[in-house]
């Protein structure tokens, strides 16, 4: 072949490309107005019934050499590449994306710990409030390690109804005590909306748990309240599922929401969870928000709490929780996961030396 | 060596084994004495504490050739076989057990509709009530082709909050009409408990979502209503967990559940979810609740609808639940996986066709 | 607004509509042209410092509304919809798929014995060959209850290498005698390309693994035999990557090939695998090939393999593969699962009675 | 109830703990003396049937209350802890394990460069060899950042047999020459044991790819050289299997093997698989082989490389891999997730600022 042939053909190809750049825009300009039109009316953006039918009459006049489904295929493309536009402008627009909202999120807890930001949180506590003892045991060790703030569960999703619950509001109330006690913050998880406002007086962080990471009808009355929230990635939840119940709480107007890996659902069995690592730094470059490390939940094995902790910092998360118990063999629940008060010294020692803490 | 030296070990291993069942037949004789003990005082039959001091003691007088790890484990078994012949009894004692009701549990419905036993259920329908047009025209074809049992979504949990979210209490009015003009009874989704009251005036079914399913709030509340439950499995739960799920409702007092898979999340994404039929036989074995196949959710492809039922109802399914909406191309939501009407009935005969539809 | 101003963009766009369909397809002509060219002068069609030079052009002549980001995504997706049409073609003319050989392709085994087509094939045998007699045993029990085609590993890859790795060649020369002995057909596994030749006298179908499903060499050299294959799906593997596993057999000529779904790896523990019978009707609907379900492999429990081969066969399936053994307790390799002959000949007589088994 | 009595209960279960201690011990003096005779005369130390009849005599004695089933599941485990006895051995005798050699292995490759021990190795360099220019320019920039071993494929294992399969011996030799002309060391993938002889000549270390990681033929191939070798994780592999297929190659007599964590196929599709961070410090604890993390392989996202490479080695990993091409764009492969040049300098500059790399 001649290098001519190819060259002039080449040429064609430029010029239509010009072309049809040219139309694109236009085309995009024209959806842009009718939109706004749209809006005047109050009439939705998105017409099925029309894209339809103009991809009926598209296909009705195409002569190849596409098949019919390449050109549905492609004007769908088109076609949503202008509705993207507006929802581009849409995630843009989405209240816990980081486009939207440069800086990260801190947030200020009373006595002036911040979560997010230039410092690394630690949160420590037993997986259940079992009785005064036992927080209060658990609390003295916190304020002597030098952390500030407890967690504790109250009312405890548990698989079998016949399993412990939790001490429910009694709960809270030896939680708060024990805290106030040692100079504490709260965290714990409500899994109830019509528990929320008893519960606003006892914790300083609601955590909304993994089982309750869909249950929106709970995100949403967390979001109602002016109360900062700790929210879990649910068992199996997609990072955009993940970031998308943010948005649910965000968007009832609550601004102040940490997140929380904790462990995804796979196939692996040596660790009680796959503490996906990656969702670290995805979510900090999707969200403006803080991004804590449950790793106690996502390992469930005590003999590698260290090395992950230091990794989940390491790759950029703004907290770690633990759980820690004073007698973790008694414990009524997730026994054979938690700290005792030693092993949780010794972890918190060696956390902080790596220089990963800060 | 002479066989004559390993007969005599092997005498030796047979007069061992003798004694130890003796003695652990002793043991669990007075486990359960010390249970009856405790249950008159009301104290908790497992003592984890009493438990912890007879292994230290045990693992003091253990001369080998067992490691102490061993002879914690060893023992631990022994320890729980004992505690586990009350809790057989429990598990026997879970409330859904096919042990504990070896009958299958038959659910009838106003009009004399049943589920579970010897006829196969077919429940059809919009995901999402749109209009009143849009749901008469669903519960015309269904009545037309015979189906009883119309699904349609009213409160519509969703990924984003900016997302359709259902016409709520309107939408459950409208599919109330519908049905009832056309002689159908209704099922619909169900997300806060709040709400379930007004409900009960409107659907003959209350379905509780797989992102609900570990919504142990929402389990409490609809098991304390007189009305039957559809109960989808969680989007990654485990058999177990499904099966708990159930016991919750049971556990307060309402007796009638249906169990319906729906799909489970993995890896492969030719699928939505991927269809885990085995569940099918091992809830039935499990459980003496009917169990039905969601095959749209399952699937989210409308091209494998008619093969996945067939082997729903082959593998024991007591019914099947598909998407049908008068013009999928234009719905509000799961656009691409509904069935038009045309398409519904092709693959209701096809399935009646196959023989296993019953 | 006016609706007379929304119906003039809406004709606006109509018209850009035409334009853009007219540019598309004359630019896919040119690009055919160019594609012919090339293929004279043996130069790859696809040529990304090309492609690049061309959207570089498009991002600094655009001008807005669309982002260099959406410009770059559109073009690609038009520069690759031309491509397309050539590795549609391509696809079209992958050897397996249906879309290029509309018929169901039928293997006949020596015996007349086919596989695919009007009726179904089952698969039955030991996991390993331990021994003649317990080969003979099985082999008998087979003839007896008219099964065609027994399995039994000589060469297992074990996940330890201490443990019992098979017979190897020992083991085969067993499996051809035993079935010789009672007029069957043998299936064997084949794990390493040096050992086909000499195994082609022993094998009446070569298995690939599923550990084997991505070890292309082994896959190439099955494909260059004259022999029938039966390709099991790998561990985790996609549809995608099994359908192109068995065009790396067919591509070296080897047309006779059957697929077996085996189960997938998920988070499910109540099964060893997951069945995912979906898979059936999508592998019939991709490819031409016959496509059989290993109900031992899939569940790993004896208790479901019923209900599981009936949905297998529900689902389309054109055969069903089960492990038996005469004493499953002893057996070497896979004891729980294997069915005893007793066991099996009821499973096969209860598959047969639901009239799903052809 | 009184005190006297439960105290009375308490005091028989010590003894018949202390009873049992005794039997149970004595028992698996006997079970290891039958192992020594057994031994001696070359019979498998493991009788099914032995165990099936003893088993069968302590059912048909069993008076209660456990039932059949407990006491099966109780002896199996008495009977097992005594197998274990042997086994425990043998797992403290896996050869990879760190039970049996507590000390890290560091492995020295040509030129003093160490895998495992104080210093972190940087692995660096294309998915394919395409070109001699291509590989000469990834090799000068590596030498110039101060990399000293660079990969580059030449046999690849593609998902189609129509997609790029690499350059072969050629691109072997390709690798070696740039290699030796800029100083470094090579890595490349071998996928046939009859590649191995003349691949030797070309490669420093072996690569055995994800997808062999279940190649238990080329697994004992590359057991048999005097070569280093890097063997992945499987895609669902569980790190039981990773372990065992690493004992396969030492096995054989090769000591020097490095494993290397390259993700896990998940249901999350924000990264190309989930990188299993927890896999790092267990293969730690249970192996005394150097670990490493490929970064560009566990995400397949260019964005999140440097905080996952921190946490690999924030976790305990003795190295990073990562892809680099002249010009990703126009790769032959992994085109989308290679970094070019620049960027790689930047992400191998920001992972030794960070402290984390040795």
């Amino acid at each position: 072949m001649s290098n001519v042939e190819l060259d002039g053909l080449r040429g064609r190809l430029d010029e239509i490309n010009s072309q049809l750049l040219e139309l694109i825009s236009e085309r995009a300009g024209i959806v842009q107005e009718i939109g706004v039109l749209k809006e005047k009316q109050g009439v939705p953006k998105f017409d099925p019934e029309r894209e339809k039918a103009m991809l009926e009459k598209l296909v009705a006049s195409n002569k190849g050499p596409f098949t019919s489904g390449t050109i549905r295929t492609l004007f769908k493309q088109i076609f949503s590449a202008s509705l993207d536009l507006q929802s581009t402008e849409h995630k843009k627009s989405l209240l816990v994306a980081r486009k939207n909202h440069a800086e990260d999120t801190v947030i200020v807890l009373p006595g002036n710990v911040t979560v997010g930001g230039l410092s690394s949180l630690m949160v420590a506590g037993p997986c259940s409030v079992e009785s005064e003892l036992q927080t209060r045991t658990v609390a003295a060790a916190l304020q002597k390690a030098g952390v500030k703030v407890m967690r504790g569960g109250a009312f405890k999703p548990r698989t079998s109804p016949y399993d412990f619950q939790g001490l429910g509001m009694d709960g809270l109330r030896i939680l708060r005590e024990a805290a106030d006690e040692y100079g504490l913050l709260t965290i714990s998880e409500i899994v109830d909306p019509r528990h929320i406002e008893e519960a606003l007086d006892y914790v300083d962080v609601i955590q909304v748990g993994a089982r309750n990471m869909h249950n929106f009808e709970l995100l949403k009355a967390v979001g109602e309240v002016n109360k900062p929230v700790l929210l879990k990635r649910g068992l199996s939840a997609t990072l955009d599922e993940f970031v998308h119940a943010a948005e649910y709480i965000m968007s009832r107007g609550n601004m102040e929401i940490m997140l929380i890996e904790r462990g995804i659902r796979t196939y692996e069995k040596s660790t009680r969870n796959t503490l996906d690592i990656s969702a670290v730094p995805i979510l900090k470059q999707e969200c403006h928000l803080p991004v804590l490390v449950d790793v106690t939940h996502s390992t469930g094995r005590k003999d590698i709490l260290i090395p992950c902790a230091k990794a989940a910092l390491a790759a950029g998360a703004d907290g770690i929780m633990v759980e820690v118990h004073p007698d973790p063999a008694t414990a009524l629940s997730d026994a054979a996961q938690q700290l005792n008060i030693e092993e949780f010294n010794t972890f918190f020692n060696e956390v902080k030396a790596s220089g990963l803490y800060r």
